[in-house]
């Protein structure tokens, strides 16, 4: 069980610093072994691919029989019941209902000297989105990756899912469908982040490729980052939950114990100025423990990296959230909205009692895949942005030319740039000739 | 001189896609001595930092004399002509318009189930700037780094910039004040980089780390990446210019060597459907030459990754473009707009034969910081974006909870996830208790 910290001990400072830079993730330095897998695919292609998918998740395919057909996919999808489908459904509806809202506007503007400016967005042309396969092959990741893909307006989206021993998750396959994807492929690992950059003869290129994955598929995004775009490298998950002494424990427990179940290196944390709280939280996780389906992962999370402080009032709970900058914040106050903007670094803020995180994972509408370790200080969630690119645009009259020319020959002459101020000088001279006759 | 290619030449394909793939950059792996730079650095902090100092720009320094003061600053900037002052302030006025305009709106909405959705942007609290020393120490990138950080509203804006042997270009310090820079450090290289990401007894932590550098500062970028936020890693930068057969051959020209004389691995590459163009071109850029400052430069650019492509007509200059993704993009034809609307992916776009790309670079006001190496098809140039992060926000009422919590629950089941599942669950058992009662 973590002992419960209070701010107003005199060694707390060094403790909550301590607990700060805790590095919770041992990241196995495979890079090598990526390097060697990504060579290996970009030289031999289909035969490479369905050399390592044979090798490591025992699975013989041809070229034929790398991408799920459209039949097998209606197949896997019959065995799924009504209940279950009828969830994905809503939640499919609800999330590209959010995302539609983030596609941004285009810009264009002429000022008083008569350059037309702005800017425009676009949308990648194709997007590989990476699925774990096994334990951690979850729906609602697809969905959540997929959906800002086809409302940024993407033109081809590809998934990968390794399937070991041939055995699929049918909904990850009907998530796919009802997010339109166009091509599944039954591969994994590095192998499949090489063909998603590279290509081979079955598995055309993409432009940029998002979703978790191991620490192969990690390194692998990294290697290929530049050849395509990249999300976020995520690493290990956590929660900070804020709460008033009104709160209910158990639902509390619960909700940290829902962060903790992910993986034994995610972190919950409660904050809160009532120390019966902290206490009747700590004892309600400690009888839920137990109980959990997943109580070994669980039990070490809360074990390795649970947190409990005790501050002296509210201000003060939301000021160590900010030095956390946590992936998820869950404000269990009277007054949520006042304290959410006492905060300023989080990757998602969950607002009362009535809105547990887990409701976020699934069907809420914002995106779940969030900057972990502290990096909502400079980084945000998956989204639509993810999926498009700006291009900036400019006319210049030549009456804006002859206003705002002579500064970029002057700009261009102090930085030692003579064609700079050549290719605008040129023009300027032939203005004034004009202007001259 | 490079060959000019004819698109409808038996092995234009070949050969356009040899020019895409081509290597224009031997990176130097430096990898190892920069990871044993940020490690002393941050076990030495300081003295660390005072020692490479002195040892690469050969310039003694103290704790107290890492950053400049208001005295050192106001001096060195007295040195600057009028005509100087006047095009930078002229610069900075004219970037901080277009920026002013890319701060994107919050959004909350509440939906027919009573779920209150929505996201809100915030600034990063701390952004450092890296500016080059020596040569490639360009005012104009100080504004188009500082300028989007301080309209993002950024409360501390920090600087590094090395001034090997003591010397310093006052334009730096100036568009340093212009753009109202909080600290300027004396400092360079991949010390620098790691001062900015893990602190030191005189530079506090910041949280983004932007601006160009040589392979020592690239490579510190990615390393303290996920510790601190960066912007892209640029690579050599290109031009590409279209043309009609009505254009200025010599201001083509001069536009085609303002991107050469920037680098030996820059790349400029004209298209046009009129074969007389693309020799009259040609003819310029071999007189041009000889008589540049940067002779040298310019022309093994040219020589090297200078490429001129006749098509059929422009449309297939615009998919031709499409296919490349420069950094820059010049239309010099009768409808800039028209053959816009059909390219797609590129960094910047310069409309008609009044903007040239130089004025692009200091005074039009858009960003010079662009995505290079066919990178423009999944990201975009530097904006006020790359200094605002998104929280997602999401308030259920009991109703909202009671309407989608079980979709929620089901899903969580699927996965395996059992204490999210009992997160959502409790709570459903509250209120149908409520409701029963």
């Amino acid at each position: 069980m973590p002992v419960t910290l209070y701010t107003d001990a005199p060694d707390f400072e060094q403790r909550f610093v301590a607990m700060l830079s805790a590095k919770r993730e041992d990241s196995a330095d495979v890079g090598e072994t990526v390097s060697a897998i990504i060579a290996d695919l970009r030289a031999r292609g289909d035969a490479a691919l369905i050399d390592y998918t044979a090798r490591f998740d025992r699975l013989e395919l041809t070229p034929d029989t790398l991408r799920f057909s459209d039949a097998e996919i209606e197949a896997e999808i019959a065995k799924i019941s009504a209940q279950e489908r009828t969830a994905l459904e809503l939640a499919a509806e609800r999330i590209r209902a959010y995302h539609s809202r983030q596609v941004p506007q285009d810009e264009s503007f002429t000022d008083a000297d008569g350059a037309t400016l702005g800017w425009r967005w676009t949308a990648v042309s194709a997007a590989g989105l990476y699925v774990p396969g096994g334990q951690a092959s979850y729906p609602s990741s697809v969905l959540m990756n997929a959906i800002p893909a086809r409302v940024a307006g993407v033109e081809r989206l590809v998934v990968c899912v390794p399937t070991p021993g041939g055995v699929v998750n049918p909904l990850v396959l009907l998530a796919c469908k009802l997010a339109n994807v166009d091509e599944i492929y039954r591969v994994g690992g590095a192998q499949a982040i090489a063909a998603l950059a590279y290509g081979t003869s079955t598995i055309a290129p993409v432009d940029k490729i998002t979703g978790p994955g191991n620490a192969y598929v990690a390194a692998a995004k990294r290697q290929v980052f530049g050849k395509v775009g990249i999300d976020m490298i995520a690493g290990p998950s956590e929660v900070l939950i804020i709460a008033d002494g009104d709160q209910n424990a158990d639902w509390l427990a619960m909700d940290l114990m829902a962060q903790a179940e992910h993986d034994a290196d995610a972190q919950s944390i409660l904050i809160t100025p009532d120390p019966t709280m902290a206490d009747s939280v700590a004892a309600s996780v400690a009888r839920l423990v137990p109980t959990l389906e997943r109580a070994e992962i669980a039990g070490a999370s809360w074990r390795d990296y649970g947190t409990i402080i005790v501050t002296r009032d509210l201000d003060e709970a939301a000021a160590l959230s900010d030095r956390i900058a946590p992936e998820h914040l869950e404000l269990c106050v009277a007054d949520p909205e006042a304290l959410a903007r006492k905060t300023r670094h989080a990757g998602a803020i969950f607002l009362g009692a009535y809105t547990p995180e887990a409701v976020g994972d699934y069907v809420s509408g914002p995106n779940h895949v969030l900057p972990t370790a502290r990096s909502a200080r400079f980084s945000s969630g998956l989204s639509v942005m993810d999926f498009i690119k700006r291009t900036t645009l400019a006319r210049l009259t030549p009456g804006a030319l002859a206003a705002i020319g002579p500064a970029a020959v002057t700009l261009a002459q102090s930085e030692g740039l003579q064609a700079h101020g050549l290719s605008v000088a040129a023009r300027l001279t032939q203005l004034n000739e004009r202007s001259g006759a």
